[in-house]
């Protein structure tokens, strides 16, 4: 039921994975609701009653306040093993609160991160995490998530000791807040092929296959991303209207800029994936439309085949948060594992 | 000395400025290195001799190190009274520690701040302030930010009651990390005209005329803009050699496109100030070329003429760094005013 789009996008976007994809699609949501966009149901397509809604405005609460909202009953569907995964176009916040609430974190995983597949670079795609799942962030975090990220691009995406990289004011280990100098020092210790600090606006021309950030950070990067894209097509199109011949150059130009243009929306991407969390959950973003859900179906998919899940498993045992707060416990963060239930 | 590019493009930009602005310049640095680069010596040019130089790789030490760099000698000028403003290339961390060494902070601000006054939009300027002075940031330096950020965009831009943002990871008064969160509280009771926090990708469609960050986002959000901009004008210029009709289709819409090049190249800027030292201080990017450092003379000529440094005196006074501390102490930054020295 989420999304800025409403029902109907996300339920033509199930259509659409139902049909292409190799995949039974259970859909949650207020049925009679759902039914109206559905004109023929296909056999591979389930109805599943959800019949609260969390909306964009909701607070946090909500998500407690209406177990039977969709939110709710799909992670429920994950959690007693109906479903093999979860994907949504609803509010971040209340996505987190309800995984968090019903599935758990991954004991020994300190914060659950939301990590993004984006292919900015012709080169190859590159994973950013955390894009928002988190506002204030722990050194013990950081690790986790280069850890978590390294996971899912060695399995899902087939990259070989991927490329790690700490996003960072400057490439000099000795440049960045002191959460990013910490990090750099534990990543430089650890097996990963760390690649050091890299600059945010290096991220596009593929400087490492996963970008290590915290929450706030991440989404200030990809919000920043979308708006100077969204700039330069508002210019674009401003500059194409002003004669009859910049009009034809438009037309002209328009098949490469239209794939520049694809590889900078990062909303029309699949989505991103909750990691830490002990489900496989996507987030597609709020403006998703049927596209954008099919992708994230399609990322979920993959993900729950390439046992994405267990893999965060190991990395919970291998790479405990309790072990790196002791680590860090001497610059006053040893509050880490206590206060991230 | 400092710079990309070596003398060469800063010795041509003062000479611009000497040419086309009302000012005496004081070149700063080797003598027989700069006079290489001068065919006529104008009236209104002077050099003064610096025999040491600050390397970009070099560490923030060699400011301690090297009293007769450039970068000290120029300070110096300021202090004893002999230049109004000092314009300089050079690496940010070098320049603020020369900054603080020789002029000193202005009692009563926390930290000084690197504002940049950006004209992405063509709706206005915009400052964004913290660009990178500090990497790690408490309330009352972002509060005070703030109003610095106003008292520029007042008095040196003629924007009356400019609108303050403070960039977030959401519009929501509780969307962001608690340094925001707190940061929004005291600004809302604030005597400035706050509109709350602003997106970052919002940034350049002129939501705010102050964008108040801290210096590590500040520092993010400038880097990604240009890298954004960066790839997507390389994109341009493969897509325009691909066939005669694309070339020609670039001709076309070039002056346009150039337009929309130049407002997303924060490099080109006059570069950025650094505010709550006290002096007038510039910092032009290190890609600086001469137009850049003619800008850079521009606007600090600006500032002087605004009364800018007596304006943030003004400020030390009004809003203190240790009466917002008191007010924060409760959440463990008690320590704001001691540790800022």
């Amino acid at each position: 039921m989420g999304g800025d789009h409403g029902p109907a996008e996300v339920v033509r976007g199930a259509l659409l994975a139902a049909q292409r994809l190799e995949v039974d699609v259970l859909l949650v949501g207020r049925t009679r609701e759902l039914r109206q966009h559905i004109d023929e149901m296909p056999d591979n397509v389930t109805l599943v009653d959800a019949p609260d809604v969390i909306e964009m405005a909701d607070k946090i609460d909500a998500v407690k306040a209406k177990p039977e909202a969709s939110i709710n009953v799909g992670m429920n569907l994950v959690k007693q093993g109906e479903a093999d995964a979860f994907v949504t176009a609803g509010n971040t916040g209340a996505t987190l609160a309800a995984a968090l609430l019903r599935l758990g974190r991954i004991p020994g995983i300190a914060r659950p991160a939301l990590g993004m597949v984006v292919a900015t670079s012709e080169k190859g795609p590159t994973m950013l995490l955390d894009v928002g799942a988190n506002a204030d962030s722990r050194p013990a975090h950081l690790i986790q998530y280069a850890h978590m990220g390294a996971a899912v691009m060695e399995f899902s995406h087939g990259i070989h000791s991927p490329r790690i990289g700490l996003v960072s004011i400057g490439e000099e280990d000795s440049k960045g807040s002191q959460l990013i100098i910490e990090v750099n020092r534990a990543l430089r210790a650890s097996d990963l092929n760390f690649v050091g600090n890299v600059e945010a606006g290096h991220i596009p021309h593929h400087v490492a296959d996963v970008a290590v950030m915290d929450g706030f950070t991440g989404n200030i990067f990809i919000k920043t991303v979308e708006g100077v894209a969204e700039l330069f097509f508002d210019e674009l199109r401003r500059a194409v209207k002003l004669t009859p011949w910049n009009l034809i150059a438009g037309m002209l130009l328009r098949p490469e800029l239209r794939k520049a243009q694809r590889r900078l929306d990062y909303a029309e991407y699949g989505g991103a994936q909750l990691l830490g969390v002990d489900g496989v959950v996507f987030i597609s973003h709020g403006r998703s439309d049927a596209r954008a859900i099919l992708g994230g179906i399609r990322a979920a998919g993959e993900a729950v085949e390439n046992g994405v899940l267990a893999h965060m498993h190991e990395i919970a045992e291998r790479v405990p948060a309790r072990g790196l707060v002791e680590s860090s416990a001497a610059n006053g963060n040893g509050e880490d594992a206590q206060d991230s239930g």
